[in-house]
């Protein structure tokens, strides 16, 4: 449900509402009834919602949207629209690490997290950067990435939220290779493409164009392709930064590693901006999310759009589909072999 | 026509057989007829071309687009196609300056350029960085700008062939300031968009969040902003980088001024990769220019698109009207007022 006080409920249950989503998923949210049913009355979403203690309670019922809160036992005093407390920064990271501990249990088959904020997760004394750190964190990931993904392009990115004045310094071939990999792994067991064809950017005006606007292309980008390529990736590249999105949203290529937030997501947000995903690479679960804020300005009014989240959702369902099919393979080939 | 043995010839051949562009204007090659009429022949252009002396003999003339050659009278011995030589590029040079000279004089309305081959050009001991750049010396202008126009989105760059490293540290509020001047000038009057709402892209990820992700934003580009708004310009910013270009798309502003080339390039071309149209803002002449190189690999088998071609024609054709009529609009206020 993500941040309690902010259009997290409303969108929440706007989007249950969508046939699109009963058909792909049974949802159980983790969040505060009381607060996802203000939601639902100002959203106009004609949708119950029902307490229940666990996950286990949830498989039980079908009638209504089972949800867990975990911290609060469905109390919602002092969480108002648009206003952040230490409280709310509480609630916020207990539903996130109850459906983490629930999907790392094979409870439930993947999480889509509706948007937090990070200054009431810091009232509350809680000193992560963002979700996708919480998740690396809880899961004990140490190598992850952060994809934007639609139907017609995925950009998964090398470095996110730094000033571009260190992009050029941080940028390093371990980094690139790794972001190579775990795309070349997860658009396999996650999105069904085998052998996907891997477009990497350069980082300089037409890739540098043989050195005379700047040499990260050799140094550093090209080294990481010659590797994944030697590990059997069909990686491509360093390409020029301004065309290669156009390419591979034409077909050319299944994803485009990006070196920086704004050359990726700048041509994605061009064709994808109501209905991208944003979608973390390499963790054990399946995990997408709504690419918005929590909207404080409109919060409560029922205005807010559950276009994000129910992309975010289906993504979630799509994407948990594609991984239990490519673990009943894996487990059929070794029943073979053994 | 560009280089001569590049796909000018047989893009110019095919964009002047299009209807739209003998609609727009009467056409004047700066170029050579023996290489145009090849160029027809492998691209299957009906049109003839006839040699003329000067822009004065090409005005009596019009059944045939008449051609100009000012450094060989049409001679094509030793051009061959994907074959640069000195005298190539002395002859690309002389083209592009026949051209400025004939527009500074009033003799043509505007120029659209064909694509030039700058190591063609070194051969020959011409040490521009290119077209623009020859542009501004010859036309005696210090403050120029490349906006990258297309119906639903218009991208002027404050910076263009750098580094990404060295874009922070050559980024500069005067510059800014004078991008921001430049592009609500030539919107009014070579596009008939008075009061231009000019959006000014920030550097950093979301726009640098509050100085979270760096603080060029409010050191170097607000200030600009600021005084171009003290100034009467109807300009905005900075904008996260990630969402402008898309929001300018749909409406909100008529320009948007990006920091760096990829920054503005990427997402101009998701949109307008076949219709875009490169153009020099703050030069005293009008001109356009094709978005693409020589394409040698495929110089003289027609295959070559007319595409942009057809459309830096068809714009700079435009601006010359708006041009026009905005002197006409100034030369009659004056003459009331006097």
């Amino acid at each position: 449900m993500g941040d309690p006080v902010g259009i997290g409920p409303e969108i929440v249950a706007k989007a249950l509402c969508e046939p699109c989503v009963s058909r792909l998923c049974r949802p159980i949210v983790y969040g505060n009834a009381v607060r996802l049913i203000k939601g639902a009355r100002c959203a106009g979403a004609k949708i119950d919602f029902v307490a229940v203690p666990s996950v286990n309670e949830a498989r039980r019922s079908h009638a209504d949207v089972a949800v867990i809160d975990p911290g609060r036992s469905n109390d919602a005093a002092g969480l108002d629209w648009a206003r952040p407390t230490a409280a709310c920064g509480l609630a916020m990271f207990a539903y996130l690490n109850a459906a983490i501990d629930d999907a790392m249990a094979g409870k439930v088959d993947a999480i889509a997290t509706g948007p937090i904020n990070k200054a009431a997760l810091h009232m509350a004394g809680i000193a992560y950067a963002g979700h996708t750190e919480i998740l690396a964190h809880r899961t004990q990931t140490r190598n992850y990435a952060m994809m934007l993904a639609g139907d017609r392009l995925k950009v998964v990115l090398a470095t996110i939220h730094v000033p571009l004045a260190r992009v050029p310094e941080i940028l390093a071939t371990s980094t690139i290779l790794k972001v190579i990999e775990l795309t070349g792994h997860d658009l396999k067991t996650r999105f069904g493409i085998s052998d996907a064809r891997i477009a990497v950017a350069g980082l300089n005006p037409h890739a540098g164009e043989n050195g005379l606007f700047g040499d990260e292309e050799e140094k550093i980008i090209r080294p990481a392709i010659d590797q994944a390529i030697s590990r059997g990736i069909d990686a491509s590249g360093p390409h020029p930064p301004d065309t290669v999105f156009f390419s591979a949203s034409r077909g050319a290529y299944d994803a485009v590693i990006a070196m920086y937030h704004d050359q990726g997501l700048g041509p994605f947000k061009m064709i994808h901006f109501n209905d991208g995903v944003n979608t973390t690479l390499g963790l054990p679960i399946v995990r997408t999310s709504v690419d918005h804020g929590t909207a404080y300005d409109i919060a409560g009014t029922g205005r807010a759009s559950a276009e994000s989240m129910v992309a975010a959702i289906a993504m979630a369902a799509k994407q948990a589909e594609w991984l239990r099919r490519h673990r009943s393979y894996i487990a059929e080939s070794n029943s073979l072999r053994s």
